[in-house]
């Protein structure tokens, strides 16, 4: 059975417009689903509200109990439980989670070494519960996850989406053909970054090192390209990185830019 | 089977020494479980820190769009992932749903006569999926719902939260043998309201006229208790109304008044 997990972020998110046309491929696609969300701007904007100053040290910044809580506010609340009653509107049956919700991933609060990030959650490969996850997708849920885990002892953490997104893929790739979807800004991998024309259709993992001495994957694109190969290593079947726009093309196996091994 | 439906309000979520004790004696009730919490301060405080003002119509408490964004992160997002967060803790396999999630409760806008309440959700007989929240309770796990619906159109309302638990118990009472439980500030229903140790154990149905006429059920009691034979006449065993510190007598049918048939 075919499973899809699929992640979006903030350049969604922000944009109701985007979002419903997003939601609207997503319902169209086949078999089993998951997605995953990102934050966006609107954690950003209540701190603005509250008055509350991004605490940032070396340049990182710092998940604090304050912004622990307005993210568990904005992700876990707002933005998940609008989309699950959006997708509910287009009768599919979405169920919104964080990983503390039925146990579904259990991360470690960040160990203190040069910097304190606060209340930011790390996950291994043990951190997600496959049997929770099936169960509820035997169920017929679609599960929806914000961004926010738990380890376990009670508290919540922060933890990165795209990371989610891999550890729920990796996690499930056990028990379904798993395929990881990262939805960005760009139409893909760019054989040249000025031409959205010249998305590469197909990397395979002997040539992600060619493709970084050539220049083509650099920047952002190498720890990205980098985690979706570890991915595939530990029984993903392929990772496929695009625009959000374009998630219909999915079915026919020409979205973005489709990794393998 | 039998099914405790646990409905705990601001006088408890407010408190966070409380809120422990309750959970650990939620926790070690046998049998399957809902959890429906309230609001408590938060929201209001969260308002009040963005500058935002309660929306008062005639005395009424109008949910309007800001509202709806506040009530849908502090009770659907802050207070129950706390909560389930602190039951994963307890090893109890808690998952935070609102209505919206896996299209549980699904209510209708209240509609607007001399009042505009706003995205206020009413509920009816209808409104409980029991075969979705079924599904939950037998894969283990145990549902903690805040006070937030949907309408199936992609729209979030705020719901009240005795309401929610009333309904779901009826919803359920076709299932299971299903006990409702309102935590509040009080011991249970009292003969002398100044005194605390003269809880009423028990009142048949055809008691509460004449508990009314004598003035001894009286003033916010008097809704309550018809809402409660309500729900007992719609298939609920029975209910209990008692003081969320003494949740663990519940075993013992000790806890608070016992309201039955």
């Amino acid at each position: 059975m075919k499973l899809f997990i699929i992640k979006i972020g903030g350049n969604v998110i922000d944009n109701s417009e985007k979002l419903h046309e997003f939601l609207k491929d997503f319902v169209s696609l086949p078999g089993y689903k998951i997605l995953v969300h990102g934050g966006g701007k609107m954690a950003t904007q209540l701190a603005d509200d509250m008055g509350i100053e991004a605490k940032m040290v070396e340049g990182r910044r710092i998940t604090d109990i304050e912004t622990l809580r307005i993210v568990t506010m904005v992700y876990a609340g707002l933005i998940n439980k609008n989309i699950v009653a959006q997708l509910q509107f287009r009768n599919c049956n979405a169920i919104g989670l964080t990983g503390a919700d039925a146990n579904t991933i259990r991360a470690s609060k960040r160990p203190v070494k040069d910097i304190d990030y606060g209340f930011v959650g790390d996950i291994n490969d043990t951190s997600v519960s496959a049997e929770a996850i099936k169960n509820l997708l035997e169920d017929g849920l679609i599960p929806v996850f914000s961004a926010i885990t738990h380890d376990g002892q009670g508290q919540l953490l922060n933890t990165n989406a795209d990371t989610i997104a891999s550890a729920l893929a990796i996690g499930l790739s056990g028990l379904y053909e798993t395929s990881l979807v990262y939805c960005f800004e760009k139409k893909g991998v760019l054989k040249d970054v000025e031409d959205d024309l010249s998305v590469i259709r197909e990397i395979q993992s002997g040539e992600f090192d060619s493709l970084k001495e050539q220049g083509v994957v650099a920047g952002g694109m190498i720890p990205k390209l980098h985690n979706a190969f570890e991915a595939i290593k530990s029984g993903v079947k392929d990772v496929y990185i695009g625009k959000a726009d374009e998630l219909s093309e999915l079915n026919g196996e020409q979205f973005g830019t489709r990794l393998i091994q």
